[in-house]
């Protein structure tokens, strides 16, 4: 199936210059969003998972639909302020300022074997900054997964030694 | 299953005077989550949908699960400024002040059977602006589906005449 030709792209969004990656008409072909869910568990069936971290808010679709699929929690990372009880924190650098993520602090146990998610990997900084937030609590990140891996722009660099497996590459 | 003693009392979050219902505790059970979401399944999956329209953020964790189990649409609902095409708007009042919704303007088809579906049912300005939405884009909502209904709250009156159906109540 090709995945690619369902992924709109959108020229200047969010901002002049970027060239955003829509993948609303994939999660909108149902045969192609249970196909890349298929994808993904048909990977991480037997890997012993013990829960999916997806990051908000994209992060969230594909998360919650591998995580009923495989029968692994699903914990969110979220922006400051949104989960409602004690988090652990990581700020890390934007182009312009900085941002922080949150997870819960009972959210992952220590020793657990965590799938990092989201939809896109670009610069890598959401990315590197879940892998701390699951280490902090005590996780192992076997891999970070994504659908779409923006390759030119080296988010894989921030990954450093965390394994990473997308479905498409641009 | 006794769902509810995975549901999480938070006192005062986001802001003094609620009690938040946290459902991150049942979403990190994975027997709970597949539950909930073969519940929904098995409710649906005669209704001949062709989508199901979830809000951000929460909304999207079970809408993904349940598209991907059903193979139907998963179609998003946003906050201003988050979906990158051409969107439909729908303003809602809060307690103080308003807020705005959008739904992508090709994301539902004239015709198409819609099952709206977020977390919480609380005062039912958001499940109300969503089903407005859905009509709108030319859908028929049919039926609004909660994890969680805080029927004190009263929602369901904003819903009129759109069915609705939630797990559990509160």
């Amino acid at each position: 199936m090709d995945f690619k030709s369902l992924i709109r792209d959108v020229p200047d969004f969010p901002k002049k210059g970027i060239l955003f990656k829509d993948i609303t008409p994939l999660l909108k072909n149902p045969q192609a969003f249970q196909k890349v869910i298929h994808q993904m568990a048909e990977r991480y069936k037997n890997r012993n998972l013990n829960g999916i971290v997806a990051m908000e808010s994209r992060g969230f679709i594909l998360g919650g639909a591998l995580a009923a699929q495989l029968g692994v929690a699903f914990i969110p990372v979220r922006k400051p302020g949104k989960l409602p009880w004690k988090t652990y924190q990581e700020t890390y650098d934007l182009e312009y300022g900085k941002d922080t993520l949150e997870i819960h602090q009972d959210s992952v146990a220590p020793g657990d074997k965590i799938l990092v998610l989201d939809d896109v990997l670009a610069t890598g900084g959401t990315a590197a900054a879940t892998i701390r937030l699951v280490e902090k609590a005590g996780g192992q990140v076997v891999e970070a997964c994504f659908l779409i891996h923006l390759t030119f722009l080296n988010g894989h660099e921030k990954l450093k030694s965390t394994p990473l497996y997308s479905i498409l590459q641009f």
